[in-house]
C-alpha cells in the first residue's frame, strides 16, 4: 500500500459528531425554536435563560438546556456571554465544552479561554482535533506556553503540529490536514472500497482518493461519487481525473481560498517544494476564509484593524489611534491650503460654510470609486491587461456623477446666495473634485497593488487626502481667481 | 425505489469536466506558466497574443491558445478582453466558449453576450447545464426573451427552470439543484452502492445521500465516505445521521451561507413548507455567495451600487449619483451650521482652517466604528443579547481614542497659534466628535438593523453627517462660548 502522510481509512459513522440541528431527534420543532430566532442566531431569553441557571448554581439546568445545542451553537453561546462570566459558564457546562467547541469559538473569546488551562489540558483538547484545527488553537499562544503544550502531546499530533506550525502564518500549510487517503494507481475500484471498509479510521471527513505515483507525486484525483458509481473491476488509474489543482504548500490562504472558488473544489491536494503530497484542504475550511477575507477590506479601508468586536479593547484602540493620527495629519495638508486663502475666506465668510460641501462629496465620490477598484482587485479581475480600461471607466463614471452634482449644487448656490458667479465657481470645483476623486480613488489601489503593497491597507488615506485639499484648492482656488472677493 | 426529484445516479467519470489544470497532459509546465501569473490570473502577454491571433482573423492559432483553458479562465479571458473585441473572440473560439464559460462570466458581461444569441441557442446552452446554474443565467433576462429561451427548451429542462423562477431571487429555491440522490431507510449499503452503479447518470457531482420517508420528507443523511467504509450488509438507517441541516426553500441565501459557514456543510437538503425534500445545495455555490455577501457591505457602506467594473456606466452613474445627492444633502446641514457661525469666522478665520480637521477626524473614527458593527452583524455575531454591551465597547474605544488624539491636535494648535485657549477648544471639539462618531457608529447599524434595513445601505450617509454637524457645531460654538473672537 503505496500511502504516506496518509492515516487508515474511515470506519462507519456511528461516532461523528452531528452536523447540524434544527431538531434534535425526539424533541419538538417548538423546543428548537425557543432557542433559535429566524436567522439562525441563539435568542437573548434563551442566553439570558442559561446564563441565570449558571449564576443560580443550577449546573443541571444549565447542561439540559445546552446539550442539544451543535458545537458551533455552543461557542455562540459563549461569545454573546459577558467576558466575565464566561470562566462560569464553561465550568458548568463541563464536557459540553469540548475540543469542538473550542474550535469554533472567535480566537479572542478562546486565546482568553486558553490562558487559564494548564497546558496538559490544552494538549488533550487540541489532540482530539484535525490538524489544521489545532494548529489555529496553538498558533497564536505565547511561544513558552506554546512549548509547553507541544511538550504535552503524544509525539505523533506533536510531530504533525510542530511541522504545519513551521510554515508560514495563513499558508496553506497551515491549513492542510495530513489525514487523506491515498492509493496506488494499479489498484481497481474493488480494492479501494476494501481497502477503505478494512476497519481502521481516518479521523477526518472527505471528499476525494487522491491517486499517487511510487514517489507520492499525485497524478491523479477521484471524487467519491465516481468510486461509487464504478464497478469493482475498474482499475483507479480509469476513474481518476489526471488534471487537479495542486495547492503549493507555502500558498498564502487567500489565494487557495480564490482556487477553491474558482475551479469550485471541495477539496484539493497539498504538495511540497519537490511536488510530493503532503496534504489536504477541504472547502469547509476555505469558507471562513473567504468571509474573513472579503470582510476585511471593509476594516481596512477604514483603518479599523483586525475590527474585531471580541478583541481587547487596547489592542482596538492602538489598532485604530494610529489610523486617526495618520488621517490627522492629512487633515493639516487640507487644513494648511484653507489657510492660504485666509485672505479670501476673510472677505467673504461664505466661502467658510460652503467649502466642506465640495471636499465632502468629493471625498464620497472617491470612497465608491476605492471601494470598486479595491473589491475588484481582491477578486482578481482587475489585472495589467484591464487596468487602465478600468481607469478610464471610473473617469467617466465620474465626469457624469460630477456633471449631475455640479449642476444640482451650483444651481442652488446661485439661487440662495443671489451670485451666479458664486454658483459657477462652486459648480466647476465640485465638477474638478469629482473626477479627481475618480482617477485618485481608482488609480491609487492599482497603484498599491502594481507594488505588491495591499490596497486596502492605506489607500483612503491618500484619497481622502486627495479629495479634501483638491476640493478646497480648487474652490477657494476658483473663488479667488474668479475675483469674487475683489 | 422511493425517489423523487431524484435523477440516475452517476456513472464513471470519463465524461467528467476537467476540474482544473496546473499543467495539461502531455504539455511542460513551462507553457501553463507562460499563460498564469503567480496569482493564478492570466498573464497581460497571453491575453495580447490570444486577442492579436482573432485580429488577425488566425482562429486556429486562437483556438490552440486557448484550448488548454479551465472554462473558468476561458471565462477571465473574454472578461479581460475589451467589451468591443468579445463577440469577435468568442466567434473565433467556437465550441471551446460553451455552457460552462457562460455559466462562470460575470454577470454583466454574460448578458451582454446572451443578448446577441437566438434563443434557441440560450436553451441548448442553458439544458447543458446544472438548474442552478442554467437558472443564473436565465433570470436576469426580459421577460418576453426570457419566455422565448423557455418555450425553446424540452419540456422537462423547462419545468425545472421555470419552477426554480417561481422562487423569489436570491432564495435557497433558485440556488438549489434538483438532481440529487434519495433512498429509503430500508435499503443497505450495499443496495445503495448497487443502486449507484446502476450505469444511469446523474447529471450533477453529489457528496452526500439523503435518505428519506414514504412521504418524501428527508430523515438522515449519509457522507459517501460512511457508505464507503461500512459492510455492505449494515442498513443505510444505521449509517446516516439522524441531526441535519434542512434548507427552508424560501430562505435567502445569505442565510443559506452563513449556515454552510456555521456548521461546515458541503450539501445540505432543501425542503419545502411541507418539509418535503425537493433539491440540495452544495458549497461550491456558497463560496461565490460568501464572496459576494461579504464584498458587498463594503461597497452598500461607500454607496457605490453593485460596484462590478463590467457593470454599464450609466447603471453605475444612475447608482452612484443618488448617494452623491444624498450626502449633498447631508453636507447642507453642517454647512447650515457653520452659517450659523459666520459672525465668529468673520472675526478669526483661523477657525475656518481648523474646522475640516475636528470633522474629518471624527468622521474617520465613525467610519471605523461602523465598519466593525456592520460585519459583526453580517457575520450573525451581534445579537439583542450582546447589542448594548458592543456600543458601549466602542465607546470606551472612542475615549481613548479621543483622548490621545484630542491632546495631540490640542497642544499643536496651541503650539502653531500661540493661543492655549484655541488649543484647548479644538481639543475638547475633538475629544466630542470622536466620542460622538463612536456612539454613532455603533447605533446608528444596529438601528437600522433592528428595524430590518440593511445597516450597511444608509448608515454611512447618517454617520458622516452626524460627525460633520457634530464637528463643526463642538469647534464654532466652543469657540464662540470660550469668548475666543469676543
Amino acid at each position: 500500500m503505496n500511502q504516506t502522510n496518509a492515516a487508515p481509512p474511515a470506519g462507519p459513522p456511528e461516532d461523528a459528531e452531528p452536523g447540524l440541528i434544527d431538531t434534535v431527534p425526539g424533541e419538538d420543532a417548538a423546543a428548537a425554536e425557543s432557542r433559535h430566532d429566524e436567522d439562525d442566531r441563539l435568542k437573548p431569553e434563551y442566553v439570558s435563560a442559561v446564563r441565570e441557571a449558571v449564576e443560580q448554581g443550577d449546573r443541571d439546568r444549565a447542561r439540559e438546556l445546552v446539550s442539544p445545542l451543535h458545537p458551533a451553537d455552543i461557542a455562540d453561546l459563549i461569545e454573546l456571554t459577558p467576558a466575565e462570566e464566561r470562566a462560569d459558564i464553561i465550568a458548568a457546562l463541563g464536557d459540553l465544552v469540548g475540543a469542538e467547541v473550542l474550535s469554533e469559538l472567535n480566537e479572542y473569546v478562546r486565546d482568553d479561554l486558553i490562558e487559564a488551562l494548564e497546558p496538559q489540558q490544552v494538549a488533550d483538547l487540541a489532540s482530539e482535533l484535525d490538524t489544521d484545527d489545532a494548529v489555529a488553537i496553538i498558533e497564536d499562544m505565547e511561544e513558552a506556553d506554546q512549548q509547553a503544550v507541544l511538550d504535552a502531546m503524544e509525539p505523533e499530533d506533536r510531530a504533525a503540529i510542530e511541522s504545519a506550525l513551521a510554515y508560514p502564518e495563513e499558508s496553506a500549510g497551515r491549513l492542510m490536514q495530513r489525514d487523506l487517503i491515498a492509493v496506488p494507481p494499479h489498484m481497481n475500484v474493488g480494492q479501494v472500497i476494501d481497502y477503505l471498509r478494512d476497519g481502521q479510521r481516518l479521523t477526518t471527513d472527505f471528499w476525494e482518493i487522491f491517486v499517487v505515483d511510487e514517489a507520492h507525486h499525485p497524478i491523479g484525483t477521484c471524487q467519491l461519487s465516481w468510486v461509487l458509481t464504478c464497478p469493482r473491476s475498474i482499475p483507479i488509474a480509469d476513474v481518476m481525473k489526471r488534471e487537479q489543482t495542486l495547492i503549493p504548500v507555502d500558498m498564502d490562504q487567500e489565494e487557495v481560498a480564490l482556487r477553491f472558488q474558482k475551479y469550485a473544489l471541495i477539496s484539493a491536494a497539498v504538495v511540497d517544494a519537490e511536488g510530493r503530497l503532503v496534504g489536504m484542504i477541504t472547502v469547509d475550511d476555505i469558507l471562513h476564509i473567504v468571509q474573513e477575507e472579503a470582510g476585511e477590506d471593509i476594516l481596512r479601508l477604514s483603518g479599523a484593524g483586525d475590527g474585531d468586536i471580541n478583541e481587547p479593547i487596547l489592542e482596538s484602540y492602538k489598532g485604530r489611534v494610529r489610523w486617526l493620527l495618520s488621517n490627522l495629519v492629512t487633515a493639516l495638508v487640507a487644513s494648511t491650503i484653507i489657510g492660504i486663502f485666509e485672505g479670501t475666506i476673510e472677505k467673504m465668510v461664505a466661502l467658510a460654510t460652503l467649502m466642506p460641501i465640495v471636499a465632502g462629496v468629493g471625498g464620497n465620490a472617491g470612497s465608491q470609486t476605492m471601494a470598486v477598484t479595491v473589491r475588484a482587485l481582491a477578486t482578481n479581475q482587475i489585472t495589467a491587461s484591464n487596468r487602465w480600461r478600468t481607469v478610464l471607466r471610473e473617469i467617466r463614471v465620474a465626469l457624469l456623477n460630477g456633471s449631475t452634482v455640479a449642476c444640482v449644487l451650483g444651481i442652488g448656490v446661485a439661487i440662495v446666495f443671489g451670485n451666479i458667479v458664486l454658483g459657477g465657481v462652486i459648480a466647476a470645483a465640485m465638477m474638478a473634485n469629482i473626477v479627481t476623486a475618480g482617477l485618485a480613488g481608482a488609480s491609487i489601489p492599482l497603484i498599491f497593488d502594481r507594488f505588491d503593497a495591499d490596497p486596502a491597507v492605506a489607500s483612503s488615506i491618500f484619497v481622502t487626502m486627495v479629495t479634501d485639499s483638491m476640493g478646497f484648492l480648487a474652490f477657494l482656488g476658483l473663488a479667488t481667481a474668479a475675483g469674487l472677493t475683489g
